[in-house]
């Protein structure tokens, strides 16, 4: 049950799906993915606008010429006026156009002399003044299902009085790690004993991913312990993921559990790190047991599980961008299985440059510190400096 | 009082600094920053632990033949024999070395005679054996003060037994729309009135940047109720900010408020969109008033307020990834002000280039939709298609 990752990825995609759309209030739906089509309810603006300080007239009037209208026209408010040719009314930036006028004379292009005020160039039709429904016209479609939620979304939703959507919910995310050796972080592990640092790790990782992590604690190497606890997650969770009891030289429990209770789709990836990666599907829920090295755990997270949490969100850009750079050194690939090689990738005037973040042992939570990307190594013969290489960009780091 | 856009931000970053840290538990730390330096407590593996399943062995005796010991090296299990020349051991990956054995023989590379196992190859001393403190020794420094904590950071915290830390804490900004002529997005706006889209974005905006938002509400342009509320606002909250009131047009309450009840160090910034721009500092707490029209005020916020949360949230790096890129399209500056067009950047090959996202007026939030970059166009001749400009990515494109 070895499987190439873009086979693991296809098998993991096939059995998931958007969770049901809920309706959240607006203050809820930052960061969610809308669940229908938004259309503008009315014009926006609902009026026509005034652009500049100036003066409201009639622009076919062609004399330079008009009477002062009394009242001035401030945002917030309808004028209490109406011009005709032959006068002109003061408004204000965004202020309505009083009713008969239809360009608006900057401040700058006028002269006021006692009742009258004298421009110094002619005026065009429409000109400064924003048209009733220039922003959104009544009926356009604002937002389609699918588009994912940030403050620009947020506010047009708000313009067109959505205080209401209906939005994915973020997919909830039982986690537990496994093994008798894996103590908590506040306890000094015994001989042979190690931290739990893969559930808060995924924690975090679930977070960023838009899912709402739930801990389930370290569950021994007792089946029906870990039976019970699985059972239990999946009433609360959308997603379970384990770390933990699935590599080799570790008691695995959880596959021989997983296929008892559902059904699994595959237990080996032909990849470094994260080759013993399980999924399976329980009551029709995801499970993804994760290796117990930290690096791989957080590896396959990254290539398998974060993308199936997006889904679930409802978004449908799944993956990161990827793009081609330049070895900044030589690079010996795997024999067989492709490699995710943990990576700075810096820009260089045109060319896109990687260097590796040292030692690459699957143990070695340091060397996912300031990597900003996995470099896609597939098995060949060895790699030159300077040779192109696929980049996955999981970060893109921040200039000063 | 009207500066250059760089100016802004360095009289802005003069006034700000990072939150007082604060202790929290690791499952509290995802998106902060670190604000201490965090060393190993022990070595990492703790001990010498074998990399493959197969027979630990002393490596100088030349022998290629073994008298199996009694016993299984499980992960977790401290093994209960000792290794002695002529002697091999079982274990498994990820298991600790017995006493006395230096190497392993990978069991792919072994054949089991009875009580004897026989090595196909010569054995070398250390071979698939991870010392002792190789992912961390003790006493290094493993995460510096300033290290924003994302799932690995966090993992190795875990790993060195730090359930607390100290972090900086996300800063708490308190949001109000001013003007008599808003309403809240389930209102039907009266003849001239407005929904408030402004709020509801920056809250959304607010948190995206690593800030914890509190809103205020609408007030209406009635000075003693905005004064008492923005008093009230700064009891609760690390920074302020406002939107509307401060356009050409809009009655101005909240520059003079500001300016009487502390500092106003700028009220316009020479940029389109976001020229009204007010930064204030009151009882030493940072106040922006963003202009009413969405896109200014979302703009502001990128360029400005951003940066200063995370600087409050103790980031060092605080403005986004910027890169030249090409124009799809020829672009005419504005004549005065450097201007900041939404724009979406693409990749083709080695190049990147840059198409605006449709009409730029302030009012239109349909302009940021799908923008992934501001493109910073300083005031000059016209710029044909092709020529160069600074993005600032203010997003990146998932891939499919």
């Amino acid at each position: 049950m070895m499987i190439e990752p873009e086979e693991a990825w296809k098998r993991i995609m096939a059995e998931i799906s958007p969770l049901p759309p809920h309706r959240f209030a607006l203050e809820e739906v930052a960061g969610r993915v809308l669940a229908e089509d938004v259309r503008a309810e009315a014009d926006h603006p609902p009026f026509a606008a005034s652009t500049v300080d100036g003066w409201a007239v009639v622009a076919e009037d062609p004399s330079r010429q008009r009477r002062i209208l009394n009242g001035e026209g401030w945002a917030g408010e309808m004028p209490d006026v109406t011009v005709a040719p032959g006068t002109a009314a003061r408004v204000m930036t965004g202020a309505p156009l009083p009713p008969g006028a239809d360009a608006v004379v900057m401040i700058e292009d006028s002269a006021v002399e006692g009742e009258f005020v004298r421009f110094t160039r002619a005026v065009r039709p429409g000109e400064n003044v924003r048209p009733a429904g220039s922003d959104l016209a009544a009926g356009q479609l604002v937002l389609a299902t699918g588009t994912a939620l940030g403050p620009a979304e947020i506010g047009l939703l708000a313009t067109v009085g959505r205080s209401e959507v209906w939005a994915y919910p973020f997919p909830r995310v039982a986690i537990l790690s496994t093994g008798d050796e894996v103590v908590e972080p506040w306890e000094t592990p015994g001989p042979a004993q190690i931290r739990d640092s893969n559930r808060y790790a995924l924690m975090a990782a679930v977070r960023e991913a838009g899912g709402a992590p739930i801990s389930l604690g370290i569950i021994p190497d007792q089946p029906e312990a870990l039976r019970a606890k699985i059972e239990g997650a999946l009433d609360q969770a959308d997603v379970l993921i384990t770390s933990g009891g699935v590599s080799e030289g570790e008691r695995d429990h959880i596959g021989p559990l997983l296929a008892e209770l559902g059904t699994v789709y595959f237990n080996r990836v032909r990849q470094k790190p994260g080759k013993p990666l399980t999924f399976a599907a329980v009551r029709g829920k995801p499970c993804f047991a994760l290796p117990g090295n930290p690096v791989s755990a957080l590896v396959s997270f990254e290539l398998y599980v974060r993308p199936a949490l997006r889904r679930m969100a409802g978004h449908t850009r799944l993956r990161r961008p990827e793009m081609p750079v330049r070895l900044r050194h030589p690079l010996r690939p795997d024999p067989v299985r492709t490699e995710f090689v943990r990576a700075v990738v810096e820009r260089d005037g045109d060319q896109w440059w990687a260097r590796t973040t040292g030692a690459q042992a699957s143990s070695r939570l340091l060397s996912m510190l300031g990597a900003n990307a996995l470099l896609r190594v597939p098995p060949g013969p060895d790699l030159p400096e300077g040779a192109i290489v696929t980049a996955i960009l999981i970060a893109w780091p921040e200039d000063h």
